[in-house]
């Protein structure tokens, strides 16, 4: 998986400081999750092919959050989009676009298909063979999901040195990666533990954002390769990241560390703190593994 | 009046080409005319107060033009503004506004106040002791309004040389200014037109953006003294542009003769165009005093 970062503020865009926005990249899949207003001038700005986004996963239905999105449905027809494009939101994401649409009277040429969320507990919302995408039901001011992405198990591979002197097939190798023994016309057998090795192991990456602190996250993203979580304050704010039910650098730690994640990466920042390195001094004392997320920066996962 | 063009291309937002929205300063006023996606940034780089804008008008309901109406209006909240906002645009935007204050829980917290137009002939919709804004009915594809922006003629000026040797009052000031002459106590009488000068004449500024090729519009904007008309196209494309009801260069010029206005300026630039210089080449041979709209760029009327 590749996670380009395309916003990571809270709130308001500014020159520079661009609102949620972010592409992640499993297999052939471009997904994008949340987009805040200008998100289609980030997207220029590291050359995606816009066609390639297919699904589009929308947290809530704050400004910061979503506002890019009737921009790019718009600027979709405008290229001529013919692909179906899926976008999962919450329950009035449908209303709001159609409404725009119908007044501009500017249908789109291609299939829209909005998938509404308004369920409590986690849900699978898209499946494929290379990747599963589940809501993680966030704590925030309105219904909120963030989105657990999971790589499924892929097969197994071949073991190159083992096989190369036999004159394997196209579904002797199909048997073997399907983890089953093969029986040559000879009659020999090549069993499967011997001539594969095991596949990659699946990965996982949960973005939670916007939420308060809420330990009814932590089952659903125990031991994920990368955690997003907001940190909009530090703690001296915490009174405001609770009236607000946002989270502190401390408080994604804490949920971090009691998921047993492998890495942290906070955003969402508040505009207030012109030191980011606060957050990762905050959070360290809690939470080894964290880093900041950054506007246009790619992340491995 | 002082213009600044936030941006002058038209469809889709890109990296350093905005979509359309103007700001209109006249006396002490700010007006927004238009809002496309960004706007709010847009607004940042030139370092505007935004409190200060107190009244939006919106020519009609295509993304390019309003896109960025609801970011604003949230950050505004964001900002703490309590002054109320006058937002005048086509028939139905409010209910697009409302629906996504009210599906993100965020109603504005100052006083919000549309003024939906839905008529077919001019109307004045503002009028204060500096200005007057009307609309101007243009033909596209879906109901658009341009607007003439319209100073009030100002207050008659002292003629500093003549009243100099005499003790004046502050309501003999306000005598003069208004045309009446001033009877000192003891019986001197000082004639206006001695002691005054002619009021600064009236400015005109005409932003026609959306539309054909359209001449009904001609009496609205005669002699204005700035001429904002779209030309989305060059000629070589005109079909183009009477297929999407926009102008070419040339037939902005062909209104701007026709209604003897002071000076063009040619916006809304469509993105096939690489070399601006050609809609001032084509442009030039109807009409003389041709200018660009040029994003960040402020033009004095």
């Amino acid at each position: 998986m590749k996670l380009t970062i395309l916003g990571c503020h809270s709130a308001t865009p500014r020159e520079n400081k661009h609102t949620t926005s972010q592409l992640l990249e499993v297999g052939g899949n471009l997904f994008l999750i949340d987009c805040g207003e200008g998100t289609q001038i980030q997207l220029r700005k590291i050359k995606v092919k816009f066609s390639r986004i297919q699904h589009i996963f929308i947290s809530h239905l704050h400004g910061d959050h979503f506002y890019g999105l009737i921009g790019l449905i718009s600027t979709f027809r405008l290229l001529g989009r013919t692909a179906m494009l899926h976008i999962y939101g919450p329950k009035g994401i449908k209303e709001i676009i159609t409404l725009q649409l119908k007044l501009a009277k500017s249908w789109t040429d291609y299939p829209l298909h909005f998938h509404e969320l308004e369920q409590d507990s986690s849900q699978v919302v898209f499946e494929d063979e290379t990747v599963r995408v589940e809501t993680l039901p966030l704590d925030h001011r309105i219904y909120t999901n963030g989105f657990l992405f999971t790589t499924q198990a892929s097969k197994r591979k071949m073991n190159v040195d083992a096989i190369k002197d036999f004159d394997l097939l196209p579904f002797h190798f199909k048997q073997l990666q399907q983890g089953a023994d093969v029986t040559l016309e000879d009659g020999r057998i090549l069993e499967n533990e011997v001539y594969t090795l095991p596949p990659s192991k699946s990965k996982k990456y949960a973005y939670c954002s916007d939420t308060a602190y809420f330990e009814p996250l932590v089952p659903g993203i125990k031991e994920v390769d990368l955690l997003y979580h907001e940190a909009t304050f530090l703690e001296k704010n915490s009174d405001l990241a609770a009236n607000t039910k946002h989270s502190t650098a401390k408080q994604a730690a804490q949920i971090a560390k009691m998921a047993n994640v492998k890495q942290l990466m906070l955003g969402h920042f508040s505009n207030r703190y012109p030191n980011k390195e606060d957050f990762i001094t905050e959070a360290s004392d809690t939470f080894q593994n964290v880093i900041l997320a950054e506007d246009l920066k790619t992340f491995n996962i």
